[in-house]
């Protein structure tokens, strides 16, 4: 294991962020939010004082592998988590360091479940903060490393692999850092073209630029205490339906429009299934719904902004879908399972693993009527090696277990069973609200200690797609040869 | 597709099932039940009057491949099935069809779902009828037919595949005909040997051959509205939990101990993981419900029977564990879906696949630490090969991809969540009863129509393992090539 290496990376990432948390504490000062300074103030020493000496010894030896790759990536996110807190508990918005905690991993991972009962008498800054870590765990802090740093070689390849969202990585990851700046600057200027939109709609300026945050890492943090509803406006409801779904997208797709590579990019398979799974979802859901609105217009836009808002794993509502008839909350429990694409800022299994699996077991009936025909995989026109295939099979009973056993776990609080499973789902696929108790107008604080442990855990799995976090705490990985 | 050589096998199912029924039209002539008889008379005929014919014409071609093997086995299912419903249907016991139809699918299924309210109005004979589908579906009619004919030729493997349950025959199937009678043979005595059990502990006569039928069956049909603890015996509730863990138990190993081949019968490794979540399930579970019960060994004799019970997928309650804490309620739907061993009578995903799918996702942790690390799977020292991992991940999936289907289906039901997801895996895993509303003091009666054919369909998908009736179902098995 090349420890110096991995030290070497994490410094970085500490003094990176220590930067991004400049831009709050310059929040607090526009805003004169004095009982708010000394929160960041102090996490940012501690980064820079951290980060600086690890990042200016670089050691000879900078190759690293996979096992590097993962770990680093698992030990970024939880280190940038405890020190991301700090400005919650400091400033005392916050009181418990476990729910602060708690708050810091829902936002980078991109997740927006809160402990959080009255969002609204929460600071600007703090708000801001909170929606930020939306934004910066999106696209994750490792690619935006890769995206500014002069020189790379191929094994930072691994960090890339490990923190990028999807299990396919495209052709991009042979120009590594070009992939790194080209995905930025995607994520870019999407998230302001959002800004414009949203205060074009007069959504107030701040409330726009947080809510384009949380868009663009299809986080879900609202800072309202009723999410989108509270604007009450169509025309908001669509610009974020419609922005959802464009940041659940695979940015592939978006660099092949950049290229005018146009046939490549909308005979995407994964893209199909895609914007197919969120039509027919849209219908039913309407139809499912229609007898608590006005008219079909009506529940058509709640039910896009709703199936929108859960695919794409963001979590924003527009209403409290806990009084939903039964259909629509299964239908929006299966959704977070799906998730959204592979290689945008969603959660989720993927729909693309979800394709694999569908087709996986599709041979698996075929060649139980023929035991000699051999079925390869296709996808957008090309073959899914076995070991891909074993790899997908694998993620989804890895995925299945991890959810399980979290349920379990949580049955030993005193929610009822949709609570739980919900509040898993919400989580392990970082959508944010559940159902019942951990529904959109609730929150998480009521859950004990070992519960959010695991809530956190799980908000960390399915953030970092399941392996970092497990190889980190597997045995294997500590093990002398 | 050898048609013939399909009608000629589903002609003998017909006429033995014809035979078996004339076991409870004996019952009903001794308890003089004269409103059952016409009941029973109506479907011998048709028995015979189809089966016959089809029998007696023998196709020159007797080869069978897995495609036929595989709807062979599921045609006998639901034709069975179909007119076995007749007797509880013709005697006006059972007023709807579909639900005479449920309730002999899940006597067949030995599942042990009803939708009667009240059970102790029905006659003898229909009780007896209904226990002795759990006896004959736990075996399965085609492998007694495999026991019964006079000689066998190889193809005739693929019933016993697809009928016999779990992934792993064994060397049995070298002797068909020989491996189909031994078990048979150790079926009959253990079921014998339970009965004088029951009766030695002051179970009435009839209530013990029943009984025995639906615990042998892994069924788990009662004669009383409140199952086993109607009887309110510590010696009947352990006799019953005992041999419960007994039928989930693969018979190959009692076949290896009837060949005094100890050490290969003690050192299989699906045993010592079964009885090991046996053990630790029901201690945990004890702990969980020790406040409910006067001292721990009372509430370790309730755990006890429950967990046997669920995990074998019988059935049979002496409590009402809608009642239970949260985690002891998760815990059984967790066993459910664990189930038995193979090659025993209980249903669900069977621990030697579980093992498989744990070590499987354990290789994946391994090879994403190590890239280059080849690991290979063992299961009791024999290697599983890569199609058969391959197979279980397979199998794996496509479970909880009808599990969520079926879900989906149910939620528009009036049911809630829990109800629907307890009782799609009370289904699917061939366990009986689920919680809440399909809680053991409830029934299924209230479903939706669609809702009981799904739930239908689950009982048939779980008992046969998935691939058969998928394959029935199938558009690639009827396509002309």
């Amino acid at each position: 294991m090349n420890f110096k290496m991995v030290f070497h990376i994490l410094g970085k990432v500490l003094y990176i962020t220590a930067i991004l948390m400049l831009l709050p504490l310059i929040v607090a000062f526009i805003y004169g939010e004095k009982d708010t300074y000394i929160g960041f103030v102090i996490p940012i020493l501690i980064l820079f004082a951290a980060g600086i000496p690890l990042e200016i010894f670089k050691p000879k030896n900078t190759l690293i592998f996979a096992k590097e790759g993962l770990i680093t990536v698992a030990l970024a996110w939880i280190v940038t988590s405890l020190i991301g807190a700090l400005p919650f508990y400091i400033s005392g918005y916050i009181p418990s360091f476990l729910d602060s905690l708690f708050e810091t991993v829902s936002g980078f991972t991109t997740t927006g479940a809160s402990i959080l009962a009255n969002v609204e008498i929460m600071p600007y800054s703090l708000l801001f903060w909170r929606s930020f870590t939306h934004w910066i765990g999106g696209m994750g802090v490792l690619v935006f490393i890769l995206a500014v740093i002069p020189k790379t070689d191929m094994s930072m390849m691994h960090l890339l692999r490990a923190e990028a969202p999807g299990p396919v990585i495209g052709k991009l990851v042979a120009k590594m850092r070009l992939s790194a700046r080209i995905l930025y600057g995607i994520y870019i200027l999407m998230t302001i073209l959002l800004i414009i939109f949203l205060v074009a709609g007069r959504m107030p300026f701040f409330d726009s630029i947080v809510t384009s945050f949380a868009t663009a890492g299809t986080g879900g943090f609202g800072i309202k205490n009723n999410s989108i509803a509270f604007y009450n406006s169509a025309y908001i409801d669509i610009v974020l339906s419609v922005f959802m779904i464009l940041f659940g997208v695979n940015f592939n797709i978006y660099y092949l429009i950049l290229l005018k590579n146009f046939k490549r990019a909308f005979s995407n398979e994964e893209l199909k299934w895609y914007l197919g799974i969120i039509a027919i979802a849209c219908i039913t859901m309407a139809i499912n719904i229609s007898s608590l609105y006005p008219n079909f217009l009506e529940s058509l836009r709640y039910s896009f902004f709703q199936v929108s808002s859960i695919i794409t794993t963001t979590g924003f509502s527009t209403a409290d879908f806990n009084l939903w008839p039964s259909f629509s909350k299964t239908l929006m429990l299966l959704l977070m399972v799906i998730g959204a694409s592979a290689g945008s800022t969603g959660g989720g299994i993927k729909v693309s693993r979800v394709i694999i699996l569908f087709k996986s077991v599709k041979n698996s009936i075929k060649s139980m009527i023929n035991p000699r025909s051999v079925t390869s995989i296709n996808l957008s026109g090309e073959i899914i090696d076995s070991k891909t295939e074993k790899g997908v099979l694998n993620y989804f009973s890895l995925y299945m277990l991890i959810a399980v056993t979290s349920v379990v776990i949580l049955s030993f609080d005193q929610y009822d069973g949709i609570t739980n499973i919900s509040a898993v789902l919400a989580t392990l696929n970082n959508v944010g609200p559940g159902l019942r108790a951990a529904g959109p107008l609730n929150n998480y604080s009521g859950f004990s200690e070992i519960s959010k442990i695991t809530l956190i855990l799980n908000m960390l799995i399915g953030r970092l797609e399941i392996y970092p976090i497990l190889v980190l705490f597997s045995p294997f990985t500590w093990k002398r040869r």
